[in-house]
């Protein structure tokens, strides 16, 4: 690797300049208006992937962004990585809380500061240029890759959804990869190993076909308020811990070892407060905030619309409302599962004159890699020669639909190397990247490349 | 009395072509568009007024719509009797439901149809017709009268109440009567002598300072959602009592002879339920709906702000979110010492993390008038002589803002003597009064009053 590492430090000021190309690219996804620039910007990364040795790229259209995908075959004996990431953005607002232009990149206390700095451009432009760092130094790649670089991952990424389900043998590897999650802090690298799940419901509930005075009526008629406040009650008990029978059946409870790991990770918990502006923490049973947040499920109530909330007072009881609620999964449940207890609650809880509906807005299996997954010991591997240090296993408590559909379609795990921080402010204005982990992150990605050769 | 009636009789024609006239005053007092209209109204109120013998009547501004106050002083040793009616009407909006002209009366099947034809001003024009009666049969009046007739009560009669309070030795009286509530159907007469009180408050919670992700932080940090619907939810409990300690401590209980009348109030649940399109009911203990609507507390949420409410969905923990619930007081419940008792259970229930403001959006005592009060007697006579038949005690589970404060201020009770009925569509369009009503409504009053003069 000496000489790989060497190539980096020589070529760093140039891979920074290009970093700054495409950051200048206003790849917005969710807004229309900036279509052609979505299109400039597959276009940018296909020449971009021909220059670095990838010459079978081609651009995918699709319904609405294109895919830019690429592959590289070495040797049937080494293995296949997929490879993903995406090169949409979010919009650059609120414009005016930005210090600079967010698609004209500056470079500040080592900082690269712009939209897309760090999620997704920065990390997916460090695979790339490991890619290029192994090519320039060896002359070719030590595995087959099939790279998928997607423009619509904060628009809900449906084509690549789609493109995925119906491309399972163009797309067969062996371990997916991708760069767009966190680090523990600055020097001290991590993989993400979980995923929570989700179910996220929606109920509406109807008791009368018109909004009634509560002078008139109140006290003989169910208020559809109050049985979602009961049922949104009800359905956790005193200590925090979900009623519905069955719930923590799958749950994968962590042994005494990995509570010790979790424990070690460092951890703020004062500073995490400060940050959000709470002052004060609650966890199923105490649990430390980390396996609360990663390893536990959780439940949330996210909005509940009905009757009056505008300024002063109504004295009405709707004739119907509704609330959106949701349910984090911890590995293993299985959204299917909680579903039907769920309705089983509800049927259970709900008073009988009460008409509703229970819709789906999303769910996604919960993800929990096998610590002994030979990728994983690589990539970890890769890490703490990069950084010098222990690299630590960590979870996320949101879900990755991309990993999902991934393990879905193609029966795969991903290994999630990322080099972000809460810092760099991912849809945030002034979104920033560290020159430090840009580069600490190529020869991380070098590293776990070159190490395929090996296996 | 046959004087009278043979009177009503020859000159009906004429009342309703006035109350026709009247009708046609787009008096809507919401709207400042209408300004010029209220004016019109009370000039010709006040016409009216001195017409029919009222010299002493005058128009007093106010900071929004004036009030039109008339005094008649016939005999010190005869009672004086505040009469209160409101000359504003609600806006006929939607226009488009309307099948006529709103401010074009038209008679139908023997109903006046027009805004306002049931709410106030068909009621208001009757006591004014029993006082012309009265004047022109016996040429001078049996009692005193103070007439308040006021032109914001669909706006919240803010100039009414500070008039009230800046004049209680000008309407100083012994009893106050007004036209404004409901017969029990066509037929049967009834005076209500309950009005439930109300206490209407806003609980805002606070739980950090921005918007968090349910992903990352969902598991370990209160949501202000989920602490509302269990504050919401446990404020009651299995059976539908409220679990504030005292709540039902002032209640007054009916007894089984007033639970006996309550029963004979004709009353058709089915009917009842098909009008408001509701397939059951849920009453305190399961008493009936008439005593659960009028003469039992009740509690019910209103609205609940924060958090997403939109299409699709938002994994989102909102740093705040609001409440909007209500209690209904049962005579002789105090809203000051609910309030103490809610702020007791609130800070008992909420988590010791989170930020509250409680508000309280409005208050009022309920009603109760003593069955023996020698006016209410005297009422219940005029409408039995009238109508030919039993007449009912009932009571109205909202509240009159103008009642409790003719009470707090004038120490008086008000005799509440109504002709409307729920089909007359009050604020709907199409609002009609029927013709019927009025006559048998005229004589009812001229008797009532006329009854004083023995006393």
């Amino acid at each position: 690797m000496k000489q790989e590492v060497k190539f980096i430090e020589e070529n760093f000021s140039r891979f920074t300049g290009e970093l700054k190309e495409l950051l200048r690219i206003s790849s917005v996804s969710t807004d229309s208006a900036y279509k052609n620039d979505i299109q400039n910007c597959a276009k940018w990364l296909k020449d971009h992937l021909e220059k670095i040795g990838l010459s079978k790229t081609e651009i995918i259209q699709t319904g609405k962004h294109p895919i830019v995908y690429s592959e590289y075959v070495s040797n049937s004996s080494t293995p296949t990585i997929l490879i993903y990431g995406h090169y949409d953005v979010q919009p650059p607002d609120p414009l005016e809380l930005w210090k600079s232009d967010p698609f004209e990149p500056v470079i500040e206390n080592n900082l690269i500061i712009a939209r897309g700095a760090v999620d997704d451009k920065g990390q997916m432009f460090i695979i790339l240029k490991a890619i290029e760092t192994l090519f320039k130094t060896k002359g070719c790649l030590p595995c087959n890759l099939k790279l998928v670089l997607e423009g619509e991952e904060e628009c809900g990424s449906v084509s690549l959804f789609d493109f995925i389900k119906n491309n399972k043998e163009k797309l067969k590897a062996d371990i997916a990869l991708a760069c767009d999650t966190a680090m523990v802090s600055e020097n001290i690298p991590a993989i993400t190993i979980s995923l929570r799940g989700i179910l996220y419901i929606e109920l509406l509930v109807k008791t009368s076909d018109r909004d009634l005075h509560s002078g008139v009526y109140g006290g003989a008629i169910t208020n559809p308020l109050n049985v979602i406040s009961d049922l949104m009650s009800k359905i956790k008990d005193d200590v925090g811990k979900v009623t519905i029978p069955g719930f923590y059946d799958d749950v994968v409870e962590l042994d005494e070892s990995e509570k010790a790991a979790i424990s070690q990770i460092p951890f703020d918990e004062k500073e995490w407060l400060k940050l959000i502006g709470s002052t004060g923490t609650k966890t199923e049973n105490g649990c430390s905030i980390i396996e609360a947040t990663t390893r536990r499920p959780s439940f949330n109530v996210h909005g509940i619309r009905g009757g009056y909330t505008g300024e002063g007072l109504k004295t009405v009881i709707p004739s119907e409302a509704a609330v959106k609620f949701s349910f984090r999964l911890a590995p293993n449940q299985k959204p299917e599962k909680i579903l039907k207890g769920l309705q089983t609650y509800i049927n259970n809880h709900i008073p009988g004159t009460v008409k509703y509906e229970l819709r789906i807005l999303t769910k996604a299996d919960p993800v929990l890699i096998d610590k002994n997954n030979s990728y994983l010991r690589k990539a970890i591997d890769a890490l703490e020669e990069t950084f010098n240090t222990k690299a630590f296993l960590i979870g996320t408590g949101g879900s990755l639909p991309v990993v999902t559909s991934i393990k879905e379609n193609l029966k795969i795990d991903t290994i999630l190397m990322g080099f972000g921080l809460e810092e760099d402010g991912a849809h945030a204005p002034n979104e920033s990247f560290s020159l430090n982990r840009f580069k600490k992150g190529i020869e991380s990605f070098t590293r776990f490349l070159d190490s395929q050769s090996l296996s």
